[in-house]
C-alpha cells in the first residue's frame, strides 16, 4: 500500500505570510503522497469587521449567518485556499485547491438545529466523503489543497471543522493508502506540564490515554487539558477506522513529526 | 471526437441570482462535456467599495494592485465560483472550480510594463495550457468551472480576462476534442443595427467580417460596433486554431445557441 499523509494546519501559521511560506516549502519537499487541510486564520474576522459585519457568538462558538457563509467562501476557499496552491506551485508541489462542493467531495447536512441555531454549518459523514476523486487526483500526481468549506448538495455552501474533515479524510482514503494523520498546532505536542514545551508526552496509546483525561478530585484537574481532548478523542476516532497513526505538533517541526522525532504520536495500541 | 463546449458568461448574469441559477440549471442539463469560464461581475467593485479600498483604471481598463488581486481572488474564486460548483451541484452537475493557479491549469507571466502599469496581470500562452489535466477531470465526469485567476509559477496570483482564457482553453483542448466555444453577453448575438435586437446576423464567416468592421468614411462607423471587434477577432482566432464554431449571444438561450438556432455563429470559412 502506498504511503498518504494528511496534514491540517490550523489558523495562526495562516496568519503569518512567513511561517506559511516556510511551511508550505517543507510540506511540498514530503516526497509521499500527501494532503493539506487547511483552517481560516483571524482574516475572515478582519474582513467581517472591515465590512462592518459583527461575528456572532453563542457559548464561545461562531454562528454563521447568510453573511458570514459569504465572507468565510470568499476568505477561506478564495483568497487562504489559492495562495497556498501558488505559493505550492512556486515549490514544485502541484496543488489543487478544493472546498467540499467541488466534485462533491465532501457532502454534508446542515447541523439541526437543538437548542442553538449555529446557522450554515455541515456535519459530515466519512463514508460520504468523495475517496474515488481524491485517489484519481493523487494518482496523477496532484495534491489536493483542502478548505472548511463543505456543501448540502442542494445548493447550500456550509462551513465544517477543519480538524473534522482532516479526520474524515484520513479515515476515508485507508481502504487504498496507509495513512498518517498530522495535526499541527502552537505547542510542541501533547504536555505533561502544560505550562513547559519540553515535557511532551511522546506516545500515547488508548490505554495510557485514559489516566491522563482522568480529572483528580484534589485538583479539579486532569493531566491533559480541556481543548486538548476533542483533538485526542478525534485522533483516537481515527487510529480506531484504519488510521495508522496520528502526530499533534507544531508546524515548524513537520519534517520530524512526519519522521516521528518529535511532537506526540497516538496510536490505538 | 468527442464534441466538447466551452463557455463564457459574463458579468451582468453573475450579478443576478435568479438568472444565474436558471442559466446554471440550463448548462446542467448540455449532454456533451463542457468547461465553464466566469468573468466577475460587480460583485468584486462593491466589495472593495465596501472595504473602503477605490479601484483604479487608467485609459478605462482596471489596474490591479496587490489588494485588488486580493479582492478579485476573494470573489472571483472564492465566492462566485463556489456558489457556480454548489448550484451546479444541485442540478446534478460534478462540477469542480478552479483558477489557473489549480493544478498549474493556466501559467502566467505578469503583463510587461510599457506605457502602463496594469499591476498584477497575468498574459497567458494557449500552449501552456495543463490540457492533459482537463482532460482527465472531463474523462472522469467532472465540469471545470474556472474563475479568471491565473498565476506566474513563483507564487503570484495573477488577473486574467476570461474571455483570453475561453478562447485559450478552447483552442488547447482542440487536439482532443471537437470544440465549441459560446460567449454570451447581454444581447441577442452580432447585431447588424445595434439598436435592434432583431437584426441578429446569423453566420459570419471571414469573408463577411472584413465589410462588416470596415469604417464607413461618410458616418465615421462600421456596421459592427466598436466593443465588438476584440471579441470576434477572439472568436475568429479560436477558429483559426481549430475550433469548429463560436456561438456568440444572450445566456438566457444558450440551449439555442448550443443547437445553433440562435445568436451569432463564428465559423473561419
Amino acid at each position: 500500500m502506498d504511503q498518504l499523509i494528511v496534514i491540517k494546519i490550523g489558523g495562526n501559521i495562516i496568519d503569518d505570510v512567513e511561517r506559511l511560506e516556510n511551511f508550505l516549502q517543507m510540506f511540498a519537499a514530503i516526497p509521499q503522497h500527501k494532503i493539506l487541510i487547511h483552517g481560516g486564520g483571524k482574516l475572515a474576522t478582519k474582513i467581517a469587521t472591515d465590512l462592518g459585519i459583527e461575528s456572532k457568538y453563542i457559548d464561545g462558538r461562531r454562528i454563521t449567518d447568510a453573511t458570514t457563509i459569504d465572507i468565510v467562501t470568499m476568505v477561506y476557499a478564495g483568497l487562504i485556499n489559492k495562495k497556498i496552491v501558488a505559493t505550492l506551485q512556486k515549490f514544485k508541489c502541484n496543488a489543487i485547491g478544493l472546498t467540499g462542493a467541488d466534485a462533491n467531495l465532501i457532502p454534508a447536512s446542515k447541523r439541526e438545529v437543538k437548542d442553538i441555531d449555529y446557522g450554515f454549518v455541515g456535519d459530515i459523514k466519512t463514508e460520504n466523503i468523495n475517496a474515488a476523486f481524491i485517489n484519481n487526483l493523487l494518482q496523477i500526481g496532484t495534491t489536493p489543497v483542502i478548505a472548511p468549506i463543505t456543501h448540502n448538495s442542494e445548493g447550500q455552501l456550509l462551513n465544517t471543522n477543519a480538524d473534522t474533515i482532516a479526520q474524515s479524510i484520513a479515515v476515508a482514503m485507508t481502504k487504498q493508502y496507509e495513512v498518517s494523520l498530522i495535526y499541527t498546532f502552537e505547542k510542541n505536542g501533547v504536555l505533561l506540564n502544560i505550562n513547559d514545551e519540553t515535557t511532551v508526552i511522546k506516545n500515547i496509546n488508548f490505554e495510557s490515554y485514559l489516566p491522563l483525561k482522568k480529572i483528580d478530585p484534589k485538583t479539579n484537574t486532569a493531566i491533559i487539558f480541556e481543548g486538548m481532548i476533542p483533538k485526542l478523542n478525534n485522533a483516537f476516532d481515527a487510529t480506531k477506522h484504519g488510521v495508522k497513526k496520528v502526530v499533534i505538533g507544531k508546524a515548524e517541526q513537520l519534517t520530524e513529526l512526519i519522521a516521528g522525532t518529535k511532537g506526540t504520536t497516538i496510536q490505538y495500541e
